[in-house]
């Protein structure tokens, strides 16, 4: 089964908002094995929407439509849907009693357009919306299938994984398609392609089957796609060409599919019963920030410092003053003397420091703007390592943040 | 001039990038009076490309196309590109030049591929890419455009900048798009609405202008958008509709446009000389990596502590183990203790701390998943104001940390 992905919002063709719904939308048909060829955005006019509603609904067996539905004059969505169908509104008295208990938790007063939002398209299969206001459509017809959600993200996400997906589940497509992500860091692209090799012969043996580089500041990821009537045909692709990409290029790979650093870093440091401590100047706690994403990450993150003065690396992390005056804040020995100062400070097992120059200002000849060095210290050994990372203020603190659990992992790991 | 966003790639068809690319060139092309009114998603496939480049292409005065353009087997673009315009390839000597001299500046052999990338579609004009390898390529016939970019967000955000953008400025197209955006914090969509009251009278004496209410975890945007011959008519739009804004819910309105709250922040630290000191305990580093991603923020922002375990909140900050025994290190004692005990230690004008549970595991009857305390500390109050900010991790940090931000701004402002 093919999908068009279709968003709604004047928001997205100005470009004020970064559109997430398709990737999301996309992925999860991906699971239940519908594949979506194309993805369109259109404003919040009638017009346009009533066309983009014809081409995708006549040539996808599957239309997700997202935006448009809030509480507002500018959400037109609703209608348009109806003028589609030719049909009218109609009271869903479950969307109303949930929209009222939703204002009575929060004894907030319920406003009329409020109320309005359990009016919906007659004919329709109503989505029940758990986290918001506006009730999603499910239309069936002859096995094609026209979807219409919110468009804010959380509303969306929830209709998907309780109710679009669970019906595809009970209602299979026939196809399987399968992705494997590997997630490299620390390689350029180029380079990473040659270490990979022939691509056409690693594939030859399996038609329907690609792969793709996606560089990111965080790394080139390695994709590999398969289509095949079942699991197992998928998987034994799957499994064969990632066992040949490990072998090519195993030491750069940190994860797979989802898989974040942080994640990584977290099963390691928890699998060998060690702790961190984290002493930040550049990346201004984007690091602890990340390992704080993993849940259970207090089992191995007690605490982190983000010293962003001199006297501040001096007072928390005991940096001797004659040090950053003599080397500068900016220097080997600095992020050495942070990583097992953090280390010491809170008893932990490993330390890991930045400090660096995130720019736009404060870069001289010598130590420019993107310098940063990276600081290591365990029982046996304290290093630190010089990376240079751009220009770019937001761009410098995500690669030294990439860089700096990279090389944890690969210390964890004895990677050299 | 309309214009239509063409992005190539299966990468985006299966949800495992997020395009950023269409927001970003939708809103450059604002800016010189271009009006997106289609973005258009197809994957690395010969026929989808060629029908979408025919679609677009006859629709609209500007098609920009971005991705496919890198030096491995699956980016085809280039090809398809000649295969449209029925041309052949040509090296681009310049280009070979810049490929080379990036090489050699990083000490690194070129490859056979990368040289490859310097042959583009002959009669087109090269925009050089400073940032990377691939260059992008620009077609005019008679005021029709076509323009094509990689699909790196970096790269081609600098051929948008250098070359694209300036092209469009010295060829105007005689409209002037504006766009003017009030960001409020801490108010609902349909509460923010009714303080806006009837949007139809507000905007009845200016056809051509819209108000959209855009809604995100950060807050509700506000979105003035109007259409008009002269830049002097547009500003003078704007102008009144966002002081009749204003004059309703200017205490939920913390900035304007692209200025996150940090930065409104960092401006208002900066301008009572005041310093700031953060102690995290579920935000994890989310507030200081928020705050040091405003350049210049070391003049205001001395330190930040993350302290995740109990110890280290004792340690760290001073808390009494006793006020944690007794009260939970989610509580409002505890959070006011952190606050007063970041300030005092880091000798600030301000502290203000997080302390809560961001699950999905931690959470009671009595202290449920998405409970903050936030607190607050200067010379004169110190006190905590309680939070429930729902049952996703992230979001409860991201939230968390926009409530910290706009009650440190409230307070600075006097706003109750």
């Amino acid at each position: 089964m093919n999908a068009e992905i279709l968003s709604i919002g004047d928001e997205l063709l100005i470009g004020q908002v970064v559109n997430t719904n398709q990737a999301f939308i996309a992925e999860q048909l991906n699971r239940v094995g519908i594949a979506a060829d194309r993805m369109t955005t259109v404003g919040d006019d009638r017009d346009a929407m009533l066309r983009a509603f014809r081409e995708a609904h006549d040539t996808h067996d599957v239309v997700v439509v997202t935006g448009g539905l809030g509480p507002t004059h500018d959400d037109i969505t609703r209608a348009v849907v109806c003028e589609f169908f030719a049909t009218d509104l109609v009271e869903d008295e479950a969307s109303l009693k949930r929209i009222e208990s939703r204002f009575a938790r929060r004894n907030l007063a319920m406003l009329e357009r409020n109320r309005d939002q359990a009016r919906v398209p007659r004919g329709c299969t109503v989505i029940p919306n758990d986290l918001g206001t506006a009730p999603g459509y499910f239309f069936e017809r002859s096995r094609k299938y026209f979807i219409v959600m919110p468009g804010v993200p959380f509303e969306m996400k929830g209709m998907m994984t309780e109710f679009v997906l669970p019906y595809f589940e009970h209602h299979p497509t026939g196809m399987v398609i399968r992705h494997r992500t590997l997630k490299t860091t620390g390689i350029a692209e180029s380079f990473l392609a040659e270490r990979i090799g022939n691509v056409g012969e690693l594939l030859a043996k399996t038609p329907g089957t690609t792969l793709a580089f996606l560089p990111s500041p965080a790394g080139v990821r390695l994709r590999v796609t398969t289509h095949a009537p079942s699991s197992s045909e998928a998987d034994a692709t799957i499994s064969r060409i990632e066992s040949e990409l490990r072998q090519r290029a195993e030491k750069y790979i940190y994860g797979a599919d989802d898989e974040e650093l942080e994640q990584v870093i977290g099963r390691l440091l928890t699998d060998r019963h060690l702790t961190l401590a984290v002493a930040e100047s550049c990346t201004g706690g984007l690091i602890t920030d990340r390992i704080t994403d993993v849940p259970g990450s207090s089992a191995y993150f007690e605490r982190g410092i983000v010293t962003y003065s001199n006297a501040s690396k001096t007072a928390e992390l005991g940096v001797p003053t004659g040090l950053i005056e003599q080397f500068g804040a900016v220097s080997k020995v600095v992020a050495e003397a942070m990583a097992s100062g953090v280390r010491a400070k809170a008893n932990a097992d490993v330390g890991i420091s930045t400090t660096g120059i995130a720019g736009p200002t404060g870069g001289s000849a010598e130590k420019p703007v993107g310098l940063v060095w990276i600081g290591y210290s365990d029982r046996s050994a304290t290093f630190a390592l010089e990376f240079h990372f751009g220009e770019d203020r937001r761009r410098v603190k995500e690669r030294a943040s990439q860089a700096a659990l990279e090389l944890l992992r690969r210390r964890l790991l004895h990677i050299q």
